[in-house]
């Protein structure tokens, strides 16, 4: 997906929500966002929103000198899901739920604006959800593309989030060989391998780092090894916003698992803000056999 | 009132509201998002908002090549209003609902947002306005002031709004001296020596202009015959968030009449977004007599 005129004022609100997390100076946020100014003349409305979402997080490691700024908030944020799951049934939950509820866990970063996780709210915000209509949810012909596939590249998005992904993965179908793909750096509060590692998502599937800080995924900035695996699993679930931004149009098997958190993504997908998806992607394509 | 860290995604908001209703090309749109950004290194937290809202307008000005880009919207603005008040009981209202119903009025540029003011729609608002209640809305203290002041300034905000303004002065006491100050060139929506003329605003006071292109008064780019008039007022009414901005921390007897649009605003003046107020200046002082 391109970049939109009002992707621009919300970059500059995403600077802003995590200043809010690390309580930096208002000086240094001024000086953070006022670096942040000097790329948009050079920022191309053809470039991916989360091209920008790096050059963002870059610019607060620089100024900050912390090399994973939201680290303490995704250890919580995984230790609050962890928590939140104990209170769920989730071995009676069919795949169908757990995709809704991993779906619902996308809403972390929505929660990231106050500052914490509340175990309470998140609780709340979960139940509701699993009573909701889905209007795009095509968890069947995801299914039938899952059956088959006997490679899966399962594609995280944010810390927390990932400790339903380790769910969902658990649910599949016996004998699939399944990838879950990290970010190679810390950038904002999406899960990387440490935070992968932490939440045991290696007894489910295999970890496998982008190689990139992208907060998505841009190919042409991803490591060999994960570039192999991308272009040769036979299914790809992509988790969130960023993803969506960054695979939309690239021709793959890909699914999107998400929730629509702003009106450029709702527009695109043709769906409302907030609502939780699940589509198959418009540029779904088998990958050619080599 | 200074600038906050939050006022700089809603600097480039506000231009993009502007180009909704310009209709102007994609291209041109990020052309003046990119000379904006490009202000933003150079604009310190303790200036005003209003000095980038002018430096904003300034550069559409610029790009566009019109002088008065939404003198249409500022014309039907004006005639809408002008119809809507023929069906409310203007006569039969006292001081105070005129001036809640000013206050109101000052809603106009939300509706920009939508690209035209609706008439069923402002009215709609209005009845609803007028039987609200209004927490933050120091009438009887107004009324004192107003009662002993013999030179009033009201300074006006927006067109369609300065209709609303003009019955207000109408119902002021009889044998006072008013002046209705208007921006010096046009900005945004705001009202000018043009569009106060054509609403006859000369009838009920001496129209003065600030002198300045600033969506509010900065008294140090006032002209001089303006700033004569604001420091010999004995009371001074200032419409719009604009107004309040740039005045907030001037010592002068003055009051502020508006609608709160913003958390940065409502944080400052202890209210909440989408209160309409009238509150007594914290700095409010009686001009030394000369």
């Amino acid at each position: 997906m391109r970049t939109y005129l009002e992707c621009i004022p919300c970059f500059f609100k995403q600077a802003l929500d995590i200043f809010r997390l690390l309580k930096l100076s208002e000086d240094l946020q001024k000086r953070i966002l006022d670096e942040i100014s000097t790329f948009i003349p050079h920022f191309s409305l053809s470039s991916k929103p989360p091209e920008m979402g790096k050059r963002i997080y870059q610019t607060i490691k620089k100024f900050t000198q912390i090399q994973d700024p939201l680290r303490e908030y995704k250890v919580q944020s995984n230790l609050v899901v962890e928590k939140v799951i104990e209170k769920l049934d989730i071995p009676s939950m069919n795949l169908a739920d757990l995709m809704k509820l991993s779906g619902a866990g996308n809403f972390i970063d929505f929660v990231i604006k106050q500052g914490n996780v509340e175990e309470k709210e998140l609780l709340q915000h979960l139940r509701r959800t699993l009573v909701k209509s889905f209007k795009h949810f095509q968890f069947q012909q995801f299914l039938t593309h899952l059956e088959s596939a006997q490679t899966i590249l399962y594609i995280g998005d944010n810390a927390g989030e990932a400790v339903f992904d380790r769910e969902v993965i658990r649910k599949f179908p016996p004998g699939k060989r399944v990838y879950f793909a990290v970010r190679g750096k810390p950038v904002i509060n999406d899960v990387t391998e440490r935070e992968a590692r932490e939440i045991k998502m290696d007894e489910v599937a295999e970890i496998i780092s982008t190689g990139d800080e992208t907060p998505g995924v841009l190919l042409e900035s991803s490591s060999p090894k994960f570039r192999e695996i991308f272009h040769s699993s036979d299914l790809i679930l992509a988790k969130g916003q960023g993803n969506y931004e960054t695979l939309s149009e690239v021709e793959a098997p890909l699914f999107f698992l998400l929730q629509i958190k702003c009106s450029v993504v709702a527009r695109d997908i043709k769906g409302e803000v907030g609502d939780i998806v699940l589509i198959k992607s418009s540029k779904f394509s088998h990958h050619a056999k080599l």
